[in-house]
């Protein structure tokens, strides 16, 4: 008998949909629940997918008051486990009980950490895991500063403090304290909106980027990968707060709408509500989800280095000139890359939006923001995904998973077989275009 | 004193602001309007460019009883140069007046009319205006059938007739019978349907299609361009046909949902009152309108032939191959060219859309649908076009007026100024994309 042979892009979908079948299980036991049986299978699979793709959208009106103590420590679990991907983890652990790591894990460790040298790959993961606990234990303390003054529980306050900095720098965007609407008390908190922004946004520029910052210290020094990363995440926060202030002037404070800019880029906590805020500033929210964080990060979103090289690709055709960055090239491949991820990604996102219209009753402006969100792994809702049905609920589980395994994957998913005639040399076609 | 040397993309680009200029200053003369002063300048000026981009959308509420007979003639002059191109035109009549074409205008004629091949252009041309004159003389001829026996005045008639036959053709999509929703009493005329629908297909194809077809008479014999042309259409046609009858069931008849589908195509002309229609019908008209029609044809949109190379591109980046299509090769460039085209245009209406919610009391539904159909110069509208202030009118121009010269000719306008080091060799950048 053959075995099967497994592409990287197989394992990585199956390694995910595994641990989500698993946290549902886990969601579902009487330990977990407060009231046995409040949780029916298809919530506690959308909120199994939601904390593993990190997006943070939950049929659950409540989660704080509907789980226990251990249950919360589980949603912990499960964001962490999203946060730092599930297979560096699986190598991980490899590693700490001491098997060797082939050629093959190897590959898809590269996958999915989209780095393009299989060397050090190891050594990065254990970076990654350390750095990233480094930061959540920061944000942990200066938490304790924030929620033990304002809450009666010490130890409430501590279990809080804990679970939201793993929130926020997973960039999860979950809230569990127990009682509705609980970060819309926070929004004039300076210490808790800096603490949590800046969570967030580490958490979106990935460690490598902060590991590369912290050891070169010179912005020379810098990977053009990583310098873009930095100029087009500060751009958009800048271009976000701006925006949303002009837009908002008086009906938002500037903390508000720089939280609000931060949270965009696929965090998602919130401390203004949005069924509140005028269409002009969800159309841009909208955009900002779809475009998301860093390449290697914990965030969503289409990425901002794919924004940077459509963009890039869009000058040099008016130009008509080769596409350059930074004295390099950009070759057709990339370019053709990035472009395939934003088109795939849009037409998920309409056919997305077209379902939700189909079993809701609802508007486009609605339907999209949902769809962009779930997609994205944002996970900011229009007081949406407590009132929807069995097959708008799968659509958009469908839409978190997707979102955080990739397009890309999906697409070398389903077009798995080898292309049959590669070797044949054919004569070009022209067609004309537009 | 040297010449400032133009571009064929300026050329393009200065000719249709020119003949828009001509047509609102025509538009506004007291032998056009009916009530002298009627017609303010932004929408003399609005008016034309939907003309000549044969777009269809005005905020004039009844064309029909506005304008005299003379005004009518105009404005029936002005859509037929827009549909066969103001180059098209100007160079059919230098050859009619014996003056010798240069190379130079048979560049701008390749630009306008997207050929390849600057051989046999001034006779293409010839056939393409003789091909259009005789379909418009047909269409013209079948609808006395209709328009005379429901019409008191025959004299009217007739000149409805030919008004329709021209507007349909040419993919305009605009009635001017001096009575409101006048289309809407035609919903269920067969004969109405058939030509205007007939009318605006080949219209859509294209005359360099339609003659094609006519002088091979063989499917195998055409070229793969017109091959695709016509597999795209028909697909499209009969999807956004069953689309509309499964969401509309009894709201619609079979007459309707194939009128609606063929005109969402950018001929624009309608039978339902698209305010009544369910928001998921709006979620099928505003793609298909984006789709548009034939690439060499009186349609809009980015055509269906880029549509075909962006989807043959994403399969093909699956399976990690090539991308083929009938046995021959679809480069690189010609894929980019393709991907540029649609983001760019998608670019465009996001921030067409963000313009109207920031001028308009709306939301992003109908924000969204009256870009696309300005940029597709499709021209439905969701009853929005009459009631806009001046900011909202300068948008739908401008997004008209790109739609019709095509976002690549304003790309290459922007950037025109030549890559000053192109002949230098780049190390290729790898940069992570998603
Ligand atoms: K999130
Ligand atoms: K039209």
């Amino acid at each position: 008998m053959r075995k099967i042979k497994m592409t990287p892009y197989m394992i990585i979908a199956l390694s995910f949909f595994t641990v989500i079948i698993l946290g549902t299980i886990l969601l579902k036991l009487p330990i977990t629940l407060k009231e046995h049986g409040s949780l029916s299978w298809i919530d506690a699979f959308f909120t199994s997918t939601s904390l593993i793709t990190i997006t943070g959208l939950t049929p659950v009106l409540d989660l704080g008051s509907s789980f226990t103590i251990f249950g919360k420590v589980v949603i912990a679990c499960m964001i962490q486990i999203g946060g730092l991907s599930v297979l560096t983890l699986t190598v991980y652990i490899m590693t700490l009980i001491g098997s060797k790591i082939g050629f093959n894990n190897r590959a898809i460790l590269k996958e999915s950490l989209n780095q393009n040298s299989l060397q050090g790959l190891v050594k990065l993961v254990k970076r990654i895991i350390m750095i990233s606990f480094i930061i959540e234990f920061i944000g942990f303390i200066i938490n304790l500063f924030i929620f033990i003054p304002t809450m009666d529980n010490t130890y409430h306050a501590i279990g809080v403090s804990a679970f939201h900095a793993i929130s926020a720098f997973n960039n999860a965007g979950l809230e569990i304290l127990g009682f509705n609407n609980h970060f819309l008390n926070y929004h004039n908190n300076l210490l808790f909106n800096i603490n949590t922004g800046v969570l967030s946004i580490l958490g979106g520029l990935g460690v490598i980027v902060i590991y590369e910052v912290m050891k070169k210290r010179s912005w020379k020094k810098l990977s053009i990968q990583t310098k873009i990363t930095l100029k087009m995440t500060l751009g958009l926060l800048i271009m976000g707060t701006v925006l949303f202030k002009l837009i908002e002037q008086n009906q938002m404070t500037f903390l508000e709408v720089s939280f609000l800019s931060i949270n965009t880029r696929t965090a998602g906590f919130l401390t203004v509500d949005l069924t509140k805020v005028k269409s002009l500033s969800i159309a841009i929210i909208i955009p900002l989800m779809f475009i998301g964080a860093g390449p290697m990060s914990t965030g969503g979103g289409i990425k901002v280095t794919t924004l940077y090289v459509m963009l890039k690709s869009l000058f040099s055709f008016g130009r008509g000139s080769q596409t350059l960055t930074h004295k390099r090239l950009i070759t057709d491949e990339t370019k053709i890359k990035a472009f395939v991820l934003i088109q795939s990604a849009m037409i998920l996102i309409g056919i997305s939006t077209f379902l939700l219209l189909a079993f809701e009753e609802t508007n486009i402006q609605t339907a999209l923001f949902e769809s962009v969100s779930a997609f994205s792994n944002t996970g900011m809702t229009l007081n949406f995904t407590h009132k929807i049905g069995l097959g708008s609920k799968t659509i958009l589980i469908l839409m978190m998973y997707i979102g955080r395994i990739g397009p890309l994957t999906i697409l070398h998913l389903i077009y798995s077989k080898k292309a049959s005639n590669s070797n044949l040399v054919y004569i070009d076609e022209k067609i004309v275009i537009g």
